[in-house]
């Protein structure tokens, strides 16, 4: 700073305001010492302060797409999620690294935490490799995990009850007056095989007997939703309402019924999953189970930011919401 | 390395191996030199490796929320786009931190290239802070803006050619017989004005009059923009196309006439911009033009760090190209 001052014949103390942005400092010398301290390579040395403090302040957070058959990128969720974590992380100082290669599929010594890059990684789902997953949370405890409440693993997990969720869902569509209730997603994704145990729950503790028939497999992206819920309906529907494990299947499957001229709600009510933004503005609104993004977001980094200081924290299920629109209700 | 062989009680070579997830070391041995290492405190030293080598190799990617009246994070482009940028920088082992506050609203000190956190930043949208920006690149020439082409300025935009894109959308609605071509949009974004200075043009090049009342503004957000259309529709509608200056719009805009029991295409046709994902599963499946995210993406990255390492670049436009489908032709 000495030398910048020197250069730009100011005194050390213009250049540290002029540097910090203070407003005390006229705009010309403050670009001036900027010329000056660019030129001469000036850097708040931000990787030496991390070497010091043995932080980084910033935080991976990985969509892990590379593995397999997983929820596309393209899917609003995660750039809704995206944004909510952006914001606790940036309140908190901290940057967010945006990554979709999951670690574990790598040496170990490139993963963020490792080599210092990350004091710590949030994980957008934890998809189908729950063995390496569970492996890697062995080694490093600074994970949070998005996703569904499974029985045994090393890892915390935020999210929202998948099983009162959709369970909530099926006995929305119980209360409106349907009687043969389809099920359409992917149960290979533990947070969708949670939602299909809400399903049954709600059908046994209803007194509503369960055609396994009902339940059609598909998977998140949009495209392909749309492949299969037109499967599904090819040679006439045998349901007249389905609980769709996403939003984005949800608007796929309303097309889908649209083109075959099945009336939505009339002949089948339907129900999403997540309250993404677009929901509310299709054509009919839809009637979906909302996650509680915002929260969720600042309550992953909170529990994350505590395993980094050396606390404990535990999973935590936060309640999902039905939002009644209009592919439930006429 | 040397302590933590002696703890584990293997040789340098073999923890070498075990960081670097050797396939030669047992998984045991492994598992135990990481333990050794966690205990240690061990870290491949990426700060003090960015110390020496000057780079941090990390991009900032900024999606500038925090400024007036942008285009809401939940468009799904910018996860398309987000999408390409993440697999364009980790092909090129450069990190991406993603941030959503342009660093011209905080005091200089706290910009990534100033503090060392990023060797550069790839701005998504221009947005309406254009003096900002050009004072900003002017003092780090390390940025790359998605965006529109416009006059002058001090930054390389990488962007299709949002004029071209204009017009082709136009003259497609010529081309299928429609008279009064309607656009939708909000022109105090920089590429939405050259948008609407393609519609402009075709309808010059065309000999076909322009009836600016025609011209009506909406945001960019699906909600606002359903409002906005609703409103452009009330007491019927006074033409026979429109042009909408994002797929998001476009898909709030056929929910507006639907609502209102207006057919699309029979009573208007529509055209969006962007060609995200959902539009080709949408019903009516939407006539759109594409910006070419992929290519973008890579296009916006080898930009950069050629800039990063010393060399020149230039406002690079893309060519946009017209996809038809059912919005526009029965």
């Amino acid at each position: 700073m000495f030398d910048i001052a020197q250069l730009a014949g100011v005194s050390e103390a213009t250049v540290s305001r002029a540097l910090s942005g203070s407003p005390l400092i006229a705009e010309s010398t403050r670009m001036r010492v900027l010329q000056v301290a660019r030129s001469a390579n000036y850097q708040v040395n931000i990787n030496a302060r991390s070497l010091r403090q043995k932080r980084s302040r910033s935080i991976e957070v990985l969509i892990p797409l590379a593995t397999r058959g997983r929820q596309h990128m393209s899917d609003p969720f995660y750039l809704d999620m995206l944004g909510a974590l952006a914001d606790a992380l940036a309140a908190r100082s901290y940057d967010l690294l945006l990554t979709k290669r999951a670690p574990w599929l790598d040496g170990v010594e490139k993963n963020s935490i490792q080599c210092g890059r990350a004091d710590g990684i949030i994980i957008m789902g934890q998809g189908q490799d729950l063995e390496e997953l569970d492996r890697f949370a062995s080694m490093y405890p600074q994970i949070i995990v998005w996703g569904g409440h499974l029985p045994d693993h090393n890892y915390v997990v935020v999210g929202t009850d998948n099983v009162v969720g959709g369970k909530m869902a099926t006995e929305h569509l119980m209360q409106v007056g349907r009687k043969r209730i389809a099920f359409l997603g992917d149960p290979a994704e533990p947070e969708i095989a949670l939602r299909l145990e809400g399903y049954k729950r709600a059908h046994a503790e209803n007194g509503m007997t369960l055609d396994e028939s009902l339940i059609y497999k598909a998977p998140f992206d949009a495209r392909e939703a749309r492949i299969a819920a037109e499967a599904t309906i090819e040679g006439g529907v045998r349901f007249d309402a389905l609980f769709c494990a996403s939003d984005v299947i949800a608007m796929s499957t309303v097309t889908a019924l649209r083109r075959a001229e099945i009336r939505v709600p009339h002949d089948v009510a339907v129900v999403g999953y997540d309250d993404i933004r677009m929901s509310a503005n299709f054509d009919p609104a839809l009637t979906t189970i909302s996650q509680q993004i915002q929260q969720g977001g600042e309550t992953m980094v909170d529990l994350l930011l505590t395993i980094i200081d050396g606390g404990s924290a535990s999973t935590t299920l936060l309640p999902p919401e039905l939002i009644v629109r209009e592919s439930t209700v006429a």
